[in-house]
């Protein structure tokens, strides 16, 4: 029951969140949404968190250098937008042929991840809190059909950051187009293929009416994470109660992210296949090929980056054992439900 | 930045929560403590939540109705336990042949799920919140092999709840037997297979020692939530801060939960194999017979329990689409990831 009402004090804060995204990615960009709100509804309204859209306070690819500075107390971000300042900041992400969005999240929060990624993270005054998941992303649009490996020679493919130096190995040519400007490349045929998220943010961008061969699965994104990336000092000076807060309002994005994902990109995929989309799985010399390169330039990046080295350990034994598990009971399961007619 | 500290009220709140779960399994029992801790440490100590093991205050399988009478504020359970009041507890937990973990979340969050389950629960004072899964569990123990649907014939399992009206209709004898005397049962003879959670959890209770066959999946559970169950008065009167606070700290349980089983499944897996465990994928025809029973059963429901008709409606398209997606993008990734020499 509730006792009488007793006087106590709480601070009132204000934060600025920058976001790396577009206000018309809902699914991404609604997870900061999703924090803000929360956190102002468990305080009462008296630490208010503002949302602004990448570009807004500072360039959406920014967002690491605007907390680390303090310009900003937050960020809501894709890590491995930042793998060219330390391609450890991938890990924390998603790397090609990594784990999936559960086991992402159980590293993260029960394994080793989260301490981890901290340790490094603070090297930039920054504490991470994970924030959403897309789930294993499509491996996007292609002008013509990839029928084998010898199809990817020469392909001009737009990729995000990462990716793009397994691509490079296979043969095509990896380019860095902003989302706005992807539609009229692939229309010109400036490009010959491009790769955005899944059936519900591709079908806003329009991509199946230029490039009608959609493929999966994306194996450079098999389980992307968010993060709220926010500056040590400013975390610092919240009361426990707060820092708690926080804590919990991120792990109601993260969970909210996801399912937002998960329920609304079947009717995308629906309506995109209703109207002439074809979709394809990659050829198996294709994700072999990619896999053994993946492989490479992991090994490499050991023996060349020390911070990538500690992590990466940690992150491949994990995925090891995850895999050994969900090929039984996960795999089993549904694997069975999707050959059903349901 | 912060501003000057003001004066503000906020209750002294103390509930207490009664578990359906023996303090021994630490995943399903922990989600408990992980909300209490976190509520607490939101509200500086004032909003304080007592955890108490199944029986400590009302029997593990009776805190529905300690809830509905007030006896107790909160349980957290699993309701499928409570499919004998009403058919449509199921729904809000697992049924044979149902969603998966993530398509549960994402079907509560962001779909008709919470919406559908909570105007249900309010027939018994209760508002819910979905607090943890287990993931897909696996088939259980066997004495002897399964080698078709044939050795289902007479076979006394022990199974949970709802799935037992399936495997009946298989031939097989379901029986209820309480977590603490499984292993005698199994050891003895008296029951000859039964099913429990999965790796990490069967292992404790030494299942592989008397029944050495280890089936997957476990078809009656797909993703099993875990929920907790609040006394609809007792949340009502709760401060708009204090309901924001349950709703996070249960998302936040729910996060941990399925990630503290995911890490935790790998190794214990290991080890019984390690030990002389045999794993088995059950017999397609087995699962297909089960299938079908199941599909019937749910046709049955639907013509005579309007509330599972209104709500089975809603999972079932659900889960329908769930599917078509889920096999492109998440399973193409899975199971090449699986088939990898990691």
């Amino acid at each position: 029951g509730a006792a009488p009402a007793i006087v106590q004090a709480q601070a009132q804060v204000r934060w600025r969140l920058a976001s790396s995204f577009p206000k018309s990615l809902d699914t991404i960009f609604g997870a900061a949404d999703v924090f803000a709100k929360k956190v102002s509804e468990m305080t009462g309204g008296k630490f208010q968190v503002s949302v602004h859209a990448g570009g807004e306070i500072v360039p959406a690819l920014q967002v690491v250098d605007a907390v680390q500075a303090g310009t900003v107390e937050i960020a809501h971000t894709a890590p491995y937008y930042f793998f060219g300042k330390d391609e450890t900041f991938a890990l924390g992400c998603a790397i090609p042929f990594g784990l999936n969005s559960r086991q992402m999240t159980a590293w993260m929060v029960e394994g080793n991840g989260l301490k981890l990624m901290r340790d490094f993270y603070r090297n930039y005054n920054i504490i991470s809190f994970p924030g959403g998941n897309t789930g294993a992303q499509m491996g996007g649009w292609y002008r013509k059909e990839i029928k084998s490996i010898a199809d990817m020679k020469g392909l001009k493919i737009r990729i995000g950051g990462f990716a793009g130096r397994v691509v490079e190995r296979l043969g095509a040519v990896p380019q860095q187009i902003a989302g706005g400007e992807i539609y009229s490349a692939l229309e010109k045929g400036t490009i010959d293929a491009a790769e955005w998220v899944g059936p519900y943010d591709d079908q806003k961008l329009g991509f199946n009416k230029v490039a009608p061969n959609y493929y999966y699965p994306g194996w450079w994104e098999g389980g992307p994470q968010l993060d709220f990336f926010i500056n040590t000092k400013a975390y610092d000076s919240l009361s426990a109660e707060y820092k708690a807060v926080v804590e919990a309002a991120s792990a109601l994005a993260h969970v909210e992210m996801q399912a937002r994902y998960d329920a609304k990109n079947p009717a995308a995929l629906k309506q995109l296949v209703g109207s002439g989309t074809k979709l394809f799985k990659f050829p198996k010399d294709v994700m072999e090929a990619a896999f053994k390169e993946s492989m490479a330039i992991y090994a490499e990046l050991s023996a060349k980056n020390p911070n990538w080295k500690k992590v990466y350990e940690d992150y491949a034994n994990f995925r090891r054992d995850q895999n050994l598990w969900f090929r039984f009971a996960e795999a089993g399961f549904d694997d069975f439900m999707q050959n059903q007619k349901l």
